[in-house]
C-alpha cells in the first residue's frame, strides 16, 4: 500500500506497513502485530507526540544509561522492525552491546534479528544465549553472559511485564518504552518512558550525547518515575478533553 | 498457549489466541491484527464492559434494525473470527442475510469466511458480489444486490471509515461497532456503538428480541448520537481518573 505523505496519519501507516513488512520476513510475530496495535491506540489518546512527561523520562533514562557500568538494549522483533538504525545508533552512543531477547523465540528468527541490526550496522549483537534468568519461565530467561546476564541497566522496549519484574529482582535497574501506561512493564520498571519507540530512541541518543556526568546525577536525584507515570496518564486525560470539545 | 481462567484479562487472551488462529487459517489478514490490538488498547481503557452511552447506542441500534425494511449485517475476517455464532443468531433474530465485505478481498478468504459462519448455522450469507459501490475505490465496493447494495439499514462492525461515508452518501443508514470513538467510522455513523462486539452483539441480539415496534420509535426519537459518542470519551476519561488514584 502506498500512503501519500500529506495523510493526517502518515507516520503511524508508513511504521504499520514496515511492521507488516517485517512479519512477512518472520522477524515479528503475529502476537507482535496485535501488542503494535495496541500501542497505535495509545499513541493516538496521547496525540501521536513526545508529551512532557516522557522527554522528561527519556533524559532520566539517558542519564542512568550514561552512568552504568554494563548497560545493554534489549531488542524483540518489533523494535528492530521499527527502528533498527536507531537502536545501532544507540549503542554507538553508549558503546554498548544489543541484546537479541524474544518471548517468541525461536533460533532463526533470533539469527534473521541480529542480521537486520548488523545491516544497519551494528557491530556488536548478542544473541545466542549462554545463562538463564531465575524467576522467569518464558523463553525471554534465555540470556547473553556479556550481555542482560551481567548488566547492570538494561533498555527494554515494548516488552512484557514478567521480565522487567524478573530483572528488578535481579538488582538491574531497567529503562522501559511502553506506550500504555497501565501495563505491567510500565508500573514496575524504573524509568518507564510513554512514548513511541520512533520518538523515544532518538530523544535518549540526542540526551546521551548532551548529557555530563554531573548533570546525569542530578536529573536522576530529582527524578520520581511514579509521578512521570500520573502525569502521563494526565497528558492522555487532557487530550481526550480537548477532542470532546471538537466532537 | 493456554490462558488460565483466573488470569485478570482472560477474555481479552482467549480472543487474542482466537483470532491468531483465524489468522493462521486465512480468515484474519496481518492488518487485521494490528486493528484488533487498536481495539484491546481501547477496550482496555473503557474498563473492559459496555459503558452506560454503548448500552444506549445498542437498544438504539436494535430499533433501527427492527424498523429496517431490508437491513443487512457487514462481516468482515475479524468479526467473523471473533463471533461467527452471535452473527449467526443476529441474523436469525432480524430474519435478514449476513454479506462478507473486505478491504483486503480476495475470492478465497470471502469463501472461507462464508463456510466459517456456514459451520455455525448461518442459512444465508451473501459473499459473491455483483454490484459496486460509486464513492468508493477499495475492494469493499464489490456488493451484493440482495444485501448491502439493495439495504436500507447496514451493520458494519470494525470497519473503516470510507465505506461508513460511502454507505450513508447513497441514502442507507450506518449502524458501526467500534472501540475507537474517534474514529472516521464512529464518527460518521448515525449509531456508533463503542463496544466490544463480543459484548455489543449479543446486547443487540437481547434488544432486538425485547423491543416492540412503538417502543423502537420513541427509542430512535429520543437517540442523539453525537451526544453518546461525548458521553462515552467521557466514560474514558472517568476510566482514567480512577487509575490515577490507584497508581
Amino acid at each position: 500500500m502506498v500512503v501519500p505523505p500529506d495523510h493526517p496519519r502518515y507516520y503511524s501507516l508508513l511504521y504499520r506497513e514496515r511492521l507488516i513488512e517485517k512479519f512477512k520476513e518472520g522477524i515479528v510475530v503475529a502476537q507482535g502485530l496485535i501488542a503494535h496495535g495496541r500501542g497505535e491506540a495509545f499513541d493516538y489518546i496521547l496525540g501521536e507526540r513526545t508529551v512532557p512527561s516522557a522527554l522528561k523520562a527519556e533524559k532520566a533514562a539517558a542519564a542512568l544509561l550514561k552512568l552504568a557500568k554494563r548497560p545493554v538494549v534489549s531488542v524483540n522483533g518489533n523494535v528492530a522492525a521499527l527502528v533498527p538504525r536507531e537502536l545501532v545508533k544507540l549503542s554507538e552512543a553508549l558503546g554498548c552491546p544489543l541484546e537479541v531477547n524474544l518471548f517468541y523465540r525461536s533460533e532463526e528468527r533470533a539469527k534473521k534479528i541480529a542480521e537486520l541490526l548488523e545491516a544497519h550496522g551494528a557491530r556488536e549483537v548478542l544473541w545466542v544465549p549462554e545463562e538463564e534468568l531465575p524467576n522467569l519461565s518464558s523463553e525471554r530467561r534465555k540470556v547473553s553472559k556479556r550481555g542482560i546476564a551481567t548488566a547492570d541497566v538494561v533498555l527494554v522496549a515494548l516488552e512484557d511485564g514478567d521480565r522487567t519484574e524478573a530483572l528488578k529482582k535481579l538488582g538491574k535497574k531497567v529503562i522501559a518504552i511502553d506506550l500504555n501506561p497501565f501495563s505491567r512493564t510500565a508500573r514496575s520498571a524504573d524509568i518507564s518512558i510513554i512514548d513511541n519507540v520512533i520518538r523515544a530512541i532518538p530523544n535518549i541518543i540526542k540526551f546521551v550525547k548532551e548529557i555530563s556526568y554531573e548533570e546525569a546525577k542530578k536529573v536522576l536525584e530529582e527524578y520520581d518515575n511514579s509521578l512521570t507515570l500520573k502525569e502521563s496518564v494526565k497528558e492522555i486525560r487532557e487530550w481526550l478533553d480537548k477532542m470532546i470539545e471538537e466532537m
